[in-house]
């Protein structure tokens, strides 16, 4: 009768001082020393500061063992529902605003650089690769879009080569992944831009639809009084070696839920205005003549414009926040000098 | 073809400010806002206080998305590897210092009370009800161990009818529950204190031993250059209407991980000698002379104490934190008036 879990971590030097007797007031110092171990300091400094931050909330809310335990239950069933097609975690990121705030801090963008959205807990990696041109929805329910885009960089050059994700809702709202009969992709593809930096799909008018409120974050949502609705949109993500990895949205403008996106989404530079496709433009295509038409340029920042705003960033968030850092691998950790 | 995740929350008027361009700066204030629409005081001040130390965390460390994606893969990993017979948010609760923090916040003790500590992953619902005086661990290769122990109350009455729940390793280090072989439960039990307060059972003498090091929390011990080990311990936890509920553990003195407890657990008070057991005791038990004899008195806050401590303590630490702050149902919330 072999244990299923056994313990065969090597044993470190028993660390001083005794971690014995530790109160409300003196629990987090010593936490933090004895997670001060490593050789990596940023893997240190992220454990400092999650450290301090989850034993001051408990301090500054008096946390009861009975909320700790509805805690514990709620991350619990949030890890359960998880699974190949559904990331509960990231849902929770979103609506807690964390989403997009890393994405503004990791992805700071140059002026006239297309700005960045959420995510989201939907993208997949089995989309199919497709040839400029094709259709990405198979949705006859759906109201037919030409989508015309370009690919540029912050000299306004167009870029070839780009890889560009692309995934959107059908017409009832919901993603190919959220059917329990999903038995392939739909409603999102691959493309890679032209020598002219061009790429262009035909797909269908995105609508407005709840994010799902049947896990724990729905439920959380719910308790909050929160609406559970995001805006019409329709998801890119670009990536080519030597570009910053941009994950966005582009959003129809009107959209009910414009304001009140319940992941925080929502830029004025991703709000688009469609436009209906005219006669010689249905034709060149093969789209129907009044079909809506949606043209966009993006605009991408190279690795090297990002990373150096980042930095600068960095540090001068640092100093503003008191903290003296230095930079390792672009991401602060305490200067100790 | 029904969608397996539908969004029927009810829909929420759409509040004021616009959720539109929101940045790094004003970000929290907005997620905050839109989080404080429930009746609910306490949920809204705790979800005030959590997105708050989340964002901070996020800005003080310029989180990157990959970290954040390293941490949202974790928690998944966390959730997905609980079971009925593991808790692996406990684990990692535990050696974060949290659940040893919140049990010092929820249950103060009166002086001569005695000391609390960690709940731990491996308690279970299904020990067995057992009589005083019964055996709770089947291992012939432990060492045998008598344990004579009464419960009392602040003023030295003993207290009858006391549920104890008693639970410890095999002579191994391993709980019943690490074993994918677990048919029934051992090496744990349920007593009922008798009328003169005192409870006895047969056990085996704990051993140290390493918390589970094949999940996500093992690694990241790992990585952190932090050692596994929990010195040697037995489990208790004491129920009864009226008495605040005491989640304990007796550590045995000697131990090589005495002041270097994985989960921060040891307090000096839970620290005994153990003793040998003489020609007369063993006789009166029946156990053979010579095997450990531990002997130990609990001592039991009422509901009413430590209410009364918890309150007082409370409103001492807001006030030290400068939070203006009212209580609701013992837990505060922001004092608004």
């Amino acid at each position: 009768m072999a244990p299923s879990q056994s313990g065969n971590n090597q044993e470190a030097a028993v660390p001083t001082p005794p971690l014995l007797d530790l109160t409300i007031d003196n629990i987090t110092q010593n936490v933090v020393r004895i997670n001060s171990q490593s050789s990596d300091a940023r893997l240190n400094y992220l454990m400092e500061r999650l450290v301090t931050h989850v034993h001051d909330f408990a301090r500054e809310t008096r946390l009861s063992t009975h909320e700790w335990m509805a805690a514990i239950q709620f991350l619990t069933q949030t890890g359960q529902i998880c699974s190949d097609v559904r990331q509960e975690f990231i849902l929770l990121s979103d609506v807690l605003g964390l989403s997009m705030l890393v994405d503004s801090i990791d992805h700071p963008k140059p002026p006239n650089c297309t700005e960045g959205s959420v995510l989201g807990p939907f993208h997949t990696h089995d989309a199919p690769h497709l040839p400029i041109g094709s259709s990405m929805s198979s949705d006859a329910a759906g109201e037919p879009m030409l989508a015309l885009c370009t690919v540029r960089d912050s000299s306004n050059r167009p870029i070839e080569g780009v890889k560009v994700d692309i995934w959107e809702t059908d017409s009832s709202g919901h993603y190919d992944v959220q059917y329990s009969t999903r038995e392939a992709p739909s409603e999102r593809c691959i493309m890679t831009s032209d020598v002219d930096g061009s790429f262009w799909f035909k797909a269908i008018r995105p609508v407005s639809y709840p994010i799902p409120d049947d896990g724990p974050v729905g439920k959380l949502l719910g308790r909050l009084k929160r609406h559970p609705w995001r805006p019409a949109h329709m998801h890119f993500m670009f990536e080519k070696p030597g570009l910053d990895h941009l994950i966005t949205t582009l959003f129809i403008r009107g959209d009910k839920y414009e304001t009140s996106d319940v992941v925080f989404g929502v830029k004025k530079s991703l709000v688009v205005d469609l436009d209906k496709v005219d006669k010689e433009t249905a034709i060149r295509y093969g789209v129907p003549e009044g079909a809506w038409l949606l043209r966009h340029n993006f605009v991408l920042a190279s690795t090297r414009e990002t990373e150096h705003l980042r930095d600068k960033n960095a540090m001068e968030a640092m100093e503003r926040l008191g903290l003296k850092s230095k930079l390792i691998d672009h991401l602060p950790v305490p200067d100790l000098d």
